[in-house]
């Protein structure tokens, strides 16, 4: 276990899923003074060019460590992610604001947070960085504000490093109440470059992004509200 | 997914480790009227014959669905379960009370239990049941009634069935208050065969309990204290 002096940096634990939300999410981590640890989870999903994108982008912002877990959620089944059940395309706003979409992954955000959690605390530290967002894509109960302080509550009396400050823990979610436009906005200021990012629930062979699942469509509105042009290449 | 109308039984998820809490525990579940769907997890335990006596104690109780998860915690280190570290042998009663001990795993159970709640989503499930006990192990931050009632909450922010129903999730910890003897006392009573069951820390390569680490050491004084005989072999 490595046992930091105050004198040290401040570890950040921060979850790379290699989209554009967690790319901003570790740049909102630098930019808050803390040392960078990346957590990638391969969990059986099929857009599997996020793992490589996770990489990429963890080497950009020159992380201390990155490890990516093993989890496989297949087991479970039960999500448009994992099962062979087929991506939607093309819908409408209020199609995707529509309720919990089929893309939901059962407690996926509480699986991952609390395997961040187990390892943070090895690692010495005390802050998790997790880029959910509450407000373009609030189908996911698991990106809500209230689920973030839950979660912060939990890891304070799940912990022996709660048990010795019930404070310690800190659930940093920066992204919460901005819009996509504001989030590449935020990024693009903060130095993020979107073109290692990966968003498509549904890439071709090639890695290319479909344009189309509710994750690209998101991602392209983002980019043209922004005024900034994505920078990743479509089929 | 599995959707279960009102007139079917209620399932419930255990978590099944293999030892004298997990196999009390799914009896607990039977006696309350649920249907046992049984997880288990290969963490990478050095222990491994806890996965065998899960595999036993599942069948014992006739569970209509029994997982295993395969979870790497060996990446983190920083635990006498999964690291390199010696087990402590022979602790006195303060010794064992002192502190969070060194074969804590960080997070643990917050791993498994948002593996659980997953899982208990996908099948349709509304409660979970965990073996956790505060009293003779007090050591473990993550086995306190504060602490399973902080998840019962968290759950409920989580998940889609959450969302649904704020009161969705019910995370059961039936021996939270019992000292060991009292655990003996009530599996006993319930039908549980102990023999199936394992609990050591630290077995020799016939998977015959050491006798000497904190979890022999306590299981060995239930049965004393319940004045009952443990049916399992020590070396």
């Amino acid at each position: 276990m490595t046992e930091l002096s105050s004198t040290e940096t401040r570890q950040a634990v921060v979850l790379v899923s290699g989209g554009l939300d967690s790319a901003t999410t570790l740049a909102c981590a630098r930019d808050a003074g803390f040392e960078l640890n990346a957590i990638s989870f391969d969990y059986g999903q099929r857009h599997r060019f996020e793992l490589e994108a996770a990489a990429k982008v963890a080497s950009f912002f020159g992380v201390r460590r990155h490890i990516t877990c093993p989890i496989d959620l297949r087991a479970f089944g039960g999500s448009a992610l994992t099962d062979e059940i087929d991506v939607p395309k093309d819908r409408s706003d209020d199609e995707m604001s529509d309720g919990i979409p089929i893309t939901y992954v059962p407690a996926r955000n509480t699986v991952f947070l609390s395997l961040a959690l187990g390892w943070a605390e090895v690692i010495g530290a005390a802050d998790i960085f997790i880029g959910v967002n509450a407000v373009d894509y609030s189908g996911y109960p698991d990106c809500r504000p209230e689920y973030v302080a839950s979660f912060q509550n939990l890891a304070n009396l799940a912990t022996k490093a709660g048990v010795e400050n019930a404070n310690h823990w800190v659930i940093h979610a920066p992204l919460v109440s901005l819009t996509k436009a504001e989030i590449v906005q935020l990024g693009t200021k903060l130095g993020v470059d979107y073109s290692l990012t990966h968003s498509c629930y549904d890439p071709d062979s090639d890695g290319q992004s479909c344009g189309h699942c509710d994750s690209c469509l998101l991602r392209l509105t983002g980019f043209a509200e922004a005024g900034l042009t994505d920078p990743v290449t479509y089929q």
